[in-house]
């Protein structure tokens, strides 16, 4: 095909001729809308997260990671649905004094993993101004029909998990180079009923909020039991580390339920497909967000990551 | 529900309140991800355009317009694939200054276009920022499977058909105020058979190169055929008059080809559901695209929107 002599179509070419395709994929890049093949016994999950240049990530970082975490937090969702990733489609919202090498760069670090993780690149919509990068992102991917995990489900006597461990992520670069926890997630999905699940984006006294309102139930967590990632200082008092676990956000780690028995046999297994698994508390009946440390059990600090007016 | 405390859920609380839902939307806001139904022997078409403050809408717009245009502009890509549309994502940075407010205006734009074409809002991304408003949104339709209409297959002999009137969009306030052609192009593809199809965003002049592109094929335009919209100055000289209609751009409307039987039958009809429709020229082999004004053939000028770096 002959170079477009556009600027804007060019890139579009570019960008084309790098996608791998998937065949649920029918249609992809170069049309007003991509097609999805029919996906007899299958459901679409579909999840759009925007990132911006000084919230999500500042000029620091290289734009292969920019252009790896935009992709990887929407992975992180899907992750959370126990869904399989199939198709990105990227909103570009690029700087003009940058460049095109810039664009491309960022497009290698989306490539890259969407590349690891079989990801069709099916379309998207690609711009230029003279403000920050923004780039928004939706994923689509599949789940067995009914399978999708909510995070409505979790129920009374259900042992709360998460995976990994938390905070310290935007610290080091953890928060741009974390794996998805796509394939642990469906592993959890096939082996155990896992009854309500989520993503740990905003820091776990955030998104356990969510379990709650959406499951309507409450919860205990065991503050020592909370994993505290090597990222926070070793060196630091309990209660300052404990307080990076809960409020830090953006370790994308999955925070899920399951009932006791199934509970007792993944905490016997303590990982899984390698990455580790700790049980952290237990859900209730009443809607309260409980915490436990030695013999006191108060209510659950606010905090973590959230937009402002 | 009580209100939530905090500022960005109680925000997508009021989102979520007020969003219509539709059967294909198995679980819409309030997940990691929304499920989509499956649905036999229909295909999900998807598309993505992000909207900047100061590029595609200015600070003198109204928010609900904002809101209206940023919907409309993907419901004309979905109208150019014949698709029926089904449910958007809204993807939005909020300018921290202009407050809560300024948001729920938005989305009242966002759910009245949303509602007027039964659209489901089924999830999105709620982000504040100190920079300008921007709005990317997704959406997903459904065509009959094999049957939506692309940018691929004219062929020579094909007669090329414009929707509405076009050019002096943005000088009036058109571009935002527009009626995305979807019943239009489903009426249209029921009855005809569409061998191609684009809607008409950056302008004839750059549009029209996409169906070349595609189709691999060229066309002959008659300048004098152009319908040339009434928010054009009526009393400038035809070429520049001509010059709007094909480069001013964001004009919305459908760009399609037919064979010459259906051409001839729509021709004489002139109009489906009261929206005029207009034979603009013809399909050629050669990938040429040519403007014939009286009696003189010459290369189509160059033009329309396009982002530069």
């Amino acid at each position: 095909m002959p170079r477009d002599p556009r600027p804007e179509f060019d890139l579009i070419d570019w960008i084309r001729e790098r996608s791998a395709n998937r065949p649920e994929v029918v249609l992809g890049i170069g049309d007003d809308a991509s097609i999805l093949a029919e996906c007899p016994g299958q459901q679409w999950v579909t999840a759009v997260d925007v990132l911006m240049e000084g919230v999500h990530f500042d000029s620091q970082l290289s734009p292969e990671l920019i252009g790896r975490k935009s992709l990887a937090v929407n992975l992180s969702d899907l992750a959370a649905m126990a869904a399989e990733p199939v198709a990105a489609y990227i909103g570009i919202v690029l700087p003009k004094l940058r460049g095109r090498e810039f664009a491309e760069h960022i497009y290698k670090g989306l490539f890259d993993i969407a590349q690891q993780f079989n990801l069709a690149i099916a379309g998207g919509d690609t711009n230029t101004w003279n403000g920050p990068l923004v780039i928004s992102v939706t994923v689509l991917g599949l789940v067995s029909a009914g399978q999708g995990v909510r995070r409505a489900g979790a129920a009374p006597g259900d042992w709360l998990f998460v995976t990994g461990a938390l905070g310290g992520s935007l610290a080091s670069l953890r928060h741009a180079k974390f794996s998805p926890r796509v394939t642990t997630a469906r592993a959890l999905a096939q082996e155990f009923k896992i009854s309500s699940m989520i993503d740990v984006s905003d820091g776990l006294s955030s998104d356990l909020r969510h379990l709650v309102k959406e499951s309507d139930v409450g919860f205990i967590v065991e503050a020592e039991q909370i994993p505290i990632h090597s990222d926070v200082d070793e060196t630091a008092e309990f209660e300052d580390r404990l307080q990076h676990a809960l409020t830090d956000g953006e370790d994308f780690e999955l925070l899920f339920t399951v009932n006791a028995n199934d509970g007792t046999r993944l905490a016997a297994l303590g990982q899984i497909q390698g990455v580790s698994v700790t049980k952290i508390g237990e859900c209730i009946a009443s809607p309260d967000l409980l915490l436990r440390q030695a013999a006191t059990i108060q209510p659950f600090p606010t905090g973590g990551w959230g937009h402002l007016f």
